[in-house]
């Protein structure tokens, strides 16, 4: 009699964004009249750049006509996307990062999930708190989490490293009274905080790391919103290829949250015991995943373009002109509002101490707000509120007059 | 200190289709003046269809303004595609599949590969000798496969069901004075052998899943195929509902492979001891997953309109006729053939007892031909050799026409 992996039935709920959607859902049945606003779920909502538009038709015009066709392409990404990461991205930030160092996947989602499998069942894992739900839940999946305490809303065997307002959101090392944690996933900018991690910061966790022998997962989906002098990749900081792995995305970068790419980062002298974590990955992507769409990958391509670079830029811009927008905004009303500068998420003390779900009951029900409830990404988002910067500026503006009407 | 995945060390070097592009790029650089035909990785050569491509330039287009711009999907997959799988497809076999039974993914590589996440670690694990090697690894990264035997090339966890000449390539039921292993792959068509199962046998496997309490997991990559009166769907069975998940793919159908799509189909009546299987894959996909590309579910929309129908059967059509040309032509030499009728894959003993890999060299050296070492998919498959229908028509009769010469 065939068994199920237990792990899966630890798991509280359904997954925030799904328990979010539906109980937008259901505000949307009920008042099918209303104007709903969506600062919740972190997606775009300005259409693609124009030299991404004309790569894509381009790149269907290939897969109609059999000279110029491609079908399944390497697992692990064309070479003409790789080296655009590798020479645009990488070269920009002065890090040398080669092509065979990069897999190109379907989005960072997919691949902060996914990388636990090349990790033993048994490691220990530190993760923020409140941090992006993902790391969390596919570390219960897989049994590393322990088990579920309903009293505290923490997980018997993870590490949690608070981040609050006192640390400015960035956490501070675990205590060196007990074990390192063996997988430490860091993500900033942060979602869902949207605090960033100064070069001095991040060169004490890779510090850690090396000294323990820990690997961090470093997730960098936000880097492209950066507006100070701060590190975009981890790769910056000395000694971090001997420690970590790093996940980018074109998501936020260039709106691709429905046409899906990412890449994941593993450098060659990453090793564990003497095995390489690049040729552990490559092992797993080439058994379990046949590559990114060449359709997508031509787009991601266009990214790197002069032109599109400029466009993606004045896209992002967009954005942190709404991100500002809000953050002065609810400043102006006495709330306590961080985030912000170098990132798309506003993160914000809910008025009147109320709780996180009952913040988000309260800016739906009585201003047609939809946003993310900061408990949603753990015990220490309790009583903060997650909003984006991805509306438009005219629902944006209209949010924070709405919430401005509201509370005075 | 981090530990990895002690399981990525048991696997025997690295995955077929990527040994067998090393050695064509090997040949290819020794040999740049020769024109090498690929009837290897089973990859197609003709461009999409019409309609796929229009669909395409529209799904770009609505990328590209706001108001029709698409973010995040459902991760499960948008309504528009999953209700033509429930009707056009499933509806034509005389099925009825809901819409919430079917998750839209990547391709069926990946929702073959990952379906383990939901079973226990220690599940046991039958698969049919020869085999897709993606069943096999993924359940030796899994843990689930216990340890390579060099000696007969097998693994020590895992049920082999010999498909052989004997059997036409079709598994018999395990003994029943063994414990019935809990999850059976089964794939027909079938790769690599290109076999086919009929009703009354399919029938007997289902019947087989109900009374021990297994699960199959059946991959219909290749049911487009299908010319005889045969089933497209383990759900056409009585049944199967109940002890069956189906898996499919647009590569085939309709040249997706580079593309990226399929589907996975899981009853709601399918439970293991209460627990719907079909929660805990949503609850799978949803966590580690961010649904396909947008343009990539238009395109697959595309493939059920009866234009769009219409180009793929001829597709279709054309390779089938390519698998005649091999399928006649290599009998003709007085070889052993199989498949090629209901199949893209033809499977050849190979000719004066040569080892399927000596026969894949000898066929690269003399004949510019690249195919696939029947062993690679299994000791049972050592001594046979796969080649595809997915050549172009001249390129296939040129093949023919070059292993003709080399053996007369």
């Amino acid at each position: 009699m065939i068994k199920i992996n237990e792990n899966y039935l630890k798991l509280p709920g359904s997954y925030l964004f799904s328990e979010i959607a539906g109980r937008i859902r259901k505000y949307n049945e009920n008042n099918p009249e209303l104007d709903l606003i969506r600062l919740g779920i972190g997606d775009v909502t300005r259409p693609l750049a124009p030299s991404v538009v004309e790569a894509l038709h381009r790149a269907v015009d290939d897969e109609a006509a059999a000279e110029s066709f491609h079908g399944y392409g390497p697992e692990a990404g064309y070479e003409f996307l790789r080296s655009k990461i590798s020479e645009e991205h990488y070269g920009r930030l002065g890090v040398k990062i080669a092509v065979d160092e990069i897999f190109v996947g379907d989005g960072a989602k997919s691949d902060t999930g996914n990388i636990g499998d090349i990790f033993a069942a048994d490691s220990t894992v530190a993760v923020c708190d409140p941090v992006y739900p993902v790391y969390v839940d596919t570390n219960a999946m897989a049994g590393r989490a322990g088990n579920y305490r309903q009293a505290d809303g923490r997980w018997s065997r993870l590490t949690y490293l608070p981040c609050t307002a006192e640390n400015n959101f960035v956490p501070e090392l675990p205590s060196t009274d007990e074990a390192a944690p063996e997988l430490i996933y860091l993500c900033f900018p942060n979602n869902p905080t949207g605090s960033v991690i100064t070069r001095e910061q991040l060169g004490l966790w890779v510090d850690y790391a090396r000294k323990n022998g820990s690997i961090i997962l470093y997730d960098a989906a936000y880097e492209a919103y950066i507006t100070e002098d701060l590190p975009h990749s981890i790769f910056e900081i000395e000694g971090a290829r001997e420690c970590a792995i790093e996940f980018c995305s074109f998501s936020k970068l260039a709106g691709f949250t429905g046409i899906r790419l990412g890449y994941t980062v593993i450098p060659r002298e990453l090793k564990v015991d003497g095995t390489s974590l690049n040729s552990l990955w490559s092992r797993r992507q080439s058994t379990k995943f046949n590559g990114a769409s060449y359709l997508t990958q031509r787009a991601g391509e266009a990214v790197f373009s002069v032109q599109g670079q400029k466009e993606v830029r004045e896209t992002i811009a967009y954005y942190q002109a709404n991100a500002r927008t809000i953050y002065s905004g609810l400043s102006k009303l006495g709330w306590q509002v961080y985030g912000a500068v170098n990132a798309p998420y506003i993160w914000l003390k809910t008025p009147d101490n109320m709780g996180s779900w009952e913040f988000f009951d309260y800016l739906l029900e009585h201003a047609g707000i939809a946003g993310t409830p900061g408990s949603g990404f753990g015990p220490c988002g309790e009583g903060y509120f997650r909003l984006t910067a991805f509306g438009t500026a005219e629902k944006t503006e209209e949010a924070v007059a709405r919430i401005t009407t509201l509370v005075r």
